[in-house]
């Protein structure tokens, strides 16, 4: 082994150790969300606390800065050596990243950063149970302005937001944001008005559906879809996520209700898509970015993907309808494909964005962007959020919520610190739409196929394309490299113009 | 604050910290044996050594030394201030103990035992599936030559075995066990022989019970002897365990079986037992021995108690059996409380300890104690082990194994590196005999008190005598404090002659 190879092993073992630990944090984070009993939340706080802190430590340690600078100069971003081949070149080169960021935030501020948004999603809570957007105000005001802050110490070239966007999603900016969401938000307007006027009957949906049959029809579901059951499980919690710890053990969850049946069935297929990525990462390159995912957008893109372009095709469920008819014979008494199909894609502006159909969603995530951004330019004052967040509802939407709560104190995500997050969700189905495309032009029967019920060659396309490259490419390179273009609006504008229209 | 009370809780902060890390490694344990995908148990495994690495470098740091030295010198074991309460100062004299125990093991040695141990589980799972004791003998000679070694580095006064039984009882040793032992031994095998004459009628015991009805069934028991569920959860698993991260996230699990619904139910009273010690440790010591079992001893005397001592015992099914029979009217039709009882208390000599009767079980025990105390003395040859496993059975429980599977093979324990183990199982019924005792003088009138259905009374002498204590006191102490006499055998062959004879 050359010497350079030896110091990128080395290098990765202490990575493994690294991925140890934080997939120790995610085992201790979904055991909260699934099986921890009440009682036992306050030590697993400060067990979590404690985990972060050992990774912090190792990952800014003088030992590994040594083992990282052996191979790459951290000043410049210079590869010491040509004797490694492209993959493990990219590697270092975030690797490098990831330790400038986990160094550019001293301590003390990362201390009362987590001080204010824990404070911050205790008040948050309350606040929304009681609609009280003004006991929410002081801690909002705090957290912005600690997020200024924030993006100040990790730097930008154009704008202060593009420092926290780049946090989930490296190298998009609002610049490119702004472009995407510019040439969508007309259209989607447009097509929402279109769209909305039409009404479906929908009793079906939330008939009851009893739990332990929903389960066996969704492990059907993510057979075929081609989630391997002895890598993964799906559990139960209030909110549906998936954790991967790595790509032999990764965990998703789904609701827990009886009427609801299909919100667990497109939560499935959302989180089972989440999953399928992190089972595609290369578990031998583990340690290193490459067994990483590319982007929290790239992950929406597969999530999107499974839910949405393919999970409410007509030709999935011309597979699937007859088979759910016969695990629900009563349930769905009467009800043809045709009704089914304009149900579970029934377009209708709402006011939650968790709930949002396939094309008022981004609208969601358009208001939520230009309302963060401007916090953190300082163009907009943190309390006049309410009567912004309406404004903005009313002109992208054309509904206004008659509480707080149902508006802007809906998400967690900013009491929670994630200022720059939402773009992301947006993102993963743009990414999603141009990867359609593609997809479409090389399997050009692919409605027939899917219609027949053999799924595996999509599973094949988003491999090929996507899953095995970890972050060896920016999410923009892999998106380039996967469907021959760059990144654009027009795939996702044509797909919903060709179901829709 | 005093300063030696500050000191106290400085160092009670590094043991919450050690506390963390090691919880977090009983979920990761935990978690294997309940939830795991199959494929996801190699990293797994790493993760548990990576922690308890951690563990091991943390507890043996400078830094906890000095922390340590503070308060008691760590040569000599005299507490330096008299400013500390007598619970504080035998808190110090367990933390100085569990010090010297964590640095006298060289590291190598623990690496090497920890590798032949590893190996030596995988050999004894497929020795024992294909009954082939020569395929695993190489291995124990190795684990037992290994643990002779470690007896050195743990230092003895009398007998090598007590070093290893140390680790598990502190302060017993071979001596004490021969007395208890050699009273136990004729008494037991000649009440065996006297019982095992008699044959119930046992078919319903093997029905066919819901698995979801037992469920129900179980956690109404567990409720009624006083666990609590915000603080505690319940399980499946192959093998029932219990697992406490803290007083207030407790975990424990039982059998997963329609037709075994009675080792289901007497597996949740014994975890259950096990939980309530945990849940009844004091949480404000977390960080400090006072939060820590006493012995496993003692903890088995917890399960024992709710398994055995009440249980099984008339009054607590002259509460239950109505409740049992209204739960299950077709699988007990036809059968009343005597013929109840009496299936429950069936006695009968049995190859396989883990489902022997609490008549026979100690004398699984004495022989598993006799050899493993003549392999550290060396008094035996390994290699001899299954004829010496066969003539031992006959002589205490006049049967023979028919296979090593069923004979020498059938416990993981020595495979495991559990050698000085066993004899906790056997204490923690005496110990148990020894409460019932006090507990029955103390309540006159517990039986009618139990068959009325008010059974917190009981964990209120449990959580009174046994629990608050944590490691105050060592285990004989707490028992004879607990009872007014130190520990005798009399109590349990009482027990048993009062109930069977």
């Amino acid at each position: 082994m050359s010497r350079a190879l030896e110091d990128y092993e080395a290098l990765k073992l202490k990575g493994k150790n690294l991925q140890l630990l934080s997939s120790v944090s995610m085992l201790l984070e979904w055991d909260q969300e699934t099986h921890i009993p009440t009682e036992g939340i306050e030590f697993r706080t400060e067990q979590i606390e404690l985990i972060a802190s050992l990774i912090h430590k190792e990952s800014t340690s003088d030992e590994y800065k040594n083992a990282l600078e052996k191979l790459i100069d951290i000043e410049s971003g210079n590869i010491k050596s040509d004797a490694l081949d492209d993959r493990k070149k990219a590697s270092l080169k975030e690797l490098r990243k990831d330790f400038i960021k986990e160094t550019k935030l001293p301590n003390s501020f990362v201390k009362k950063l987590s001080k204010a948004t824990s404070k911050g999603v205790n008040a948050w809570q309350s606040a929304k149970h009681e609609n009280n957007f003004d006991a929410f105000l002081p801690h909002l005001k705090e957290i912005v302005s600690l997020h200024q802050e924030k993006a100040e110490y990790l730097g930008y070239e154009d704008h202060p937001y593009d420092a926290l966007l780049n946090l989930y999603e490296p190298g998009m900016t609002s610049k490119k944001l702004d472009v995407l969401f510019n040439e969508l938000k007309p259209f989607l307007k447009d097509l929402t008005k279109k769209l909305s006027k039409k009404k479906e009957k929908t009793a079906f949906l939330s008939a009851n559906y009893p739990l332990e049959e929903q389960q066996k029809f969704n492990r059907f579901i993510l057979e075929k879809i081609g989630v391997e059951l002895n890598r993964s499980r799906l559990d139960f919690s209030t909110h549906p996520f998936c954790t991967g710890f790595n790509p032999k053990d990764v965990r998703f969850t789904t609701f827990t209700n009886a009427t609801s049946f299909y919100n667990s069935i497109f939560a499935v297929l959302h989180e089972g898509g989440h999953a399928l990525y992190e089972l595609g990462l290369p578990y031998e390159d583990l340690g290193t970015p490459l067994a990483q995912a590319c982007s929290l957008g790239v992950h929406e893109s597969q999530s999107r993907w499974w839910e949405c372009f393919i999970g409410q095709s007509r030709p999935f469920w011309e597979f699937l309808f007859p088979h759910l008819k016969e695990a629900f014979p009563k349930q769905l008494e009467g009800i043809d494909l045709k009704t089914f199909y304009e149900a579970i894609n029934h377009v209708e502006p709402s006011l939650i964005r968790v709930y949002a159909d396939e094309v008022t969603y981004i609208l969601h995530i358009i208001l939520r962007y230009e309302i963060e951004k401007a916090f953190i330019e300082g163009s907009i004052d943190v309390s006049d959020l309410p009567r912004i967040w309406n404004e903005k509802m009313e002109d992208l939407l054309g509904i206004t919520p008659s509480s707080n709560a149902e508006g802007c104190l809906q998400d967690i995500h900013w009491a929670f610190g994630l200022i720059g997050y939402f773009p992301t969700y947006a993102l993963g189905n743009l990414y999603a739409g141009q990867l359609y495309q593609t997809f479409k032009l090389k399997h050009k029967n692919f409605e027939e196929i899917i219609a027949s019920g053999d799924l595996s060659f999509i599973l094949e396309f988003l491999r090929d394309r996507i899953h095995r490259f970890g972050r060896e490419f920016s999410a923009l390179e892999l998106i380039e490299n996967a469907t021959g273009s760059s990144l654009s609006s027009k795939p996702y504008i044509d797909y919903l113009t060709s179901k829709y229209l």
